[in-house]
């Protein structure tokens, strides 16, 4: 049996521990939060405690705190030479403290509390020192997941880089497409099937293969009346910029 | 029975003749194209035409070909006052010529060749210069969709330009989340599940109760990181411009 202490009471931490749960060869014996407002409102049934000196013996600390907290918190640990692992995709393995054994669990996903997430469909990128360590968050890997990726820092870097692109970007282009409805008086709801079906066509081939458009097409006309629409100065922009770098991928004029 | 006669042989056409197939009380009675060759890629089993003086009588013609050839298309018809609709989400229903009354049988969705499409969850937005042809485009979109609604040109222009953030400027981030994980000898399916969960919180709540990421956080260490790895000048450039107005939006500080 794995032992793990869970640092932190936020999205990560709450879905990971929703995710050990019940599973047989890890278990999560402590949640630690600097407040006990997070403690409360996570309803771990085991021990749990706001204080960094009354952490237990475990096989592994998962730093499960906001990316910029990451490293104050590793320094603050009271021991040494355990195995303690953060879940930030930015942060790299080496900026935690050097007085433990340092490693990576990075689940590749979006968390919103509230919302049940399926951890066995998302990648979890692992880093380690050593194949000791490695094998340890290998097997917790794989209790609650079946992509289970060994991924370095700098390439984890590169993959927290593209996560923006395709989540925090994609969302914010829904936010203007839901401005956009709410400001003539059309359902948000009819962009929906769209949205979907555009996030489920890559499954079958590339974006690039994907991509269609007023852009890709080259159809400065519509373009034009698009802009001409667009009242949000910041959007007219974005308009722009999108659509010169579609034309820029697929060869096209300048709009 | 309805009876219509698509002008098109593209995606828009092919998916909405293949849609119509098998319905009660709606037939496709002739498909006309101004090419053998797209004719023959349909394998449309009906009466066909390359010849716009063939056209046979019919309910409704839908003109199904690229938008800026839509206006030739319905201004080279031979008839008078028959029913003439377009499936264009940014040409007006006055653009068709005026010989015959006009109309909109738009659906909001994106189609691919090869890739099979559930009609019965497409937004169908209809427009018609009178209730008779109104019902006739109705009684045409409720045998394939259970989402029909009256959108006039005005409002379908608008959704149009939604429609373009969420889905063509989505899918060209898609597009450079997979030149990223390409580039660094990353599997492209790693943000799958994560593009896919992107796409469905939105049914749970709105974009912006959902927004995650550096820029919501105003997270200005790793933005900057971010922007260093960053390599190509037009992808630097939308991350600085969606940055910021995801910043504006939730009032954080300047990047």
């Amino acid at each position: 049996m794995i032992r793990i202490v869970v640092l932190g009471t936020g999205n990560v931490a709450s879905h990971l521990i929703q995710a050990f749960e019940g599973a047989s060869s890890v278990e999560v014996v402590q949640v630690y939060n600097r407040s006990m407002e997070g403690l409360d409102s996570l309803r771990f049934r085991g021990s749990s405690t706001t204080h960094l000196n009354e952490l237990i013996d475990a096989d592994c600390y998962i730093i499960a705190v906001p990316d910029d907290a990451v490293v104050n918190v590793s320094a603050a640990l009271l021991f040494e030479n355990r195995l303690v692992v953060h879940t930030s995709g930015s942060v790299a393995m080496n900026d935690l403290n050097a007085k433990n054994r340092k490693g990576v669990f990075y689940p590749l996903q979006t968390f919103s509390k509230n919302r049940k997430v399926y951890f066995n469909e998302i990648p979890l990128c692992l880093e380690a020192t050593n194949n000791k360590d490695l094998e340890i968050l290998k097997t917790m890997g794989r209790t609650i997941s079946s992509a289970v990726f060994e991924i370095d820092s700098e390439k984890r870097k590169q993959l927290h880089l593209a996560a923006v692109f395709v989540c925090n970007f994609v969302n914010h282009l829904y936010h203007i497409g839901h401005e956009i409805t709410e400001k003539n008086e059309l359902p948000f709801s009819i962009l929906k099937p769209l949205i979907k079906e555009t996030a489920f066509k890559i499954e079958r081939d590339s974006p690039a293969a994907m991509q269609t458009g007023p852009a890709k097409r080259n159809d400065i006309n519509t373009m034009k009346k698009h802009l001409e629409i667009l009242d949000v100065p910041i959007q007219k922009e974005l308009y722009t910029l999108l659509s010169q770098a579609i034309t820029e991928t697929y060869g096209g004029e300048k709009l």
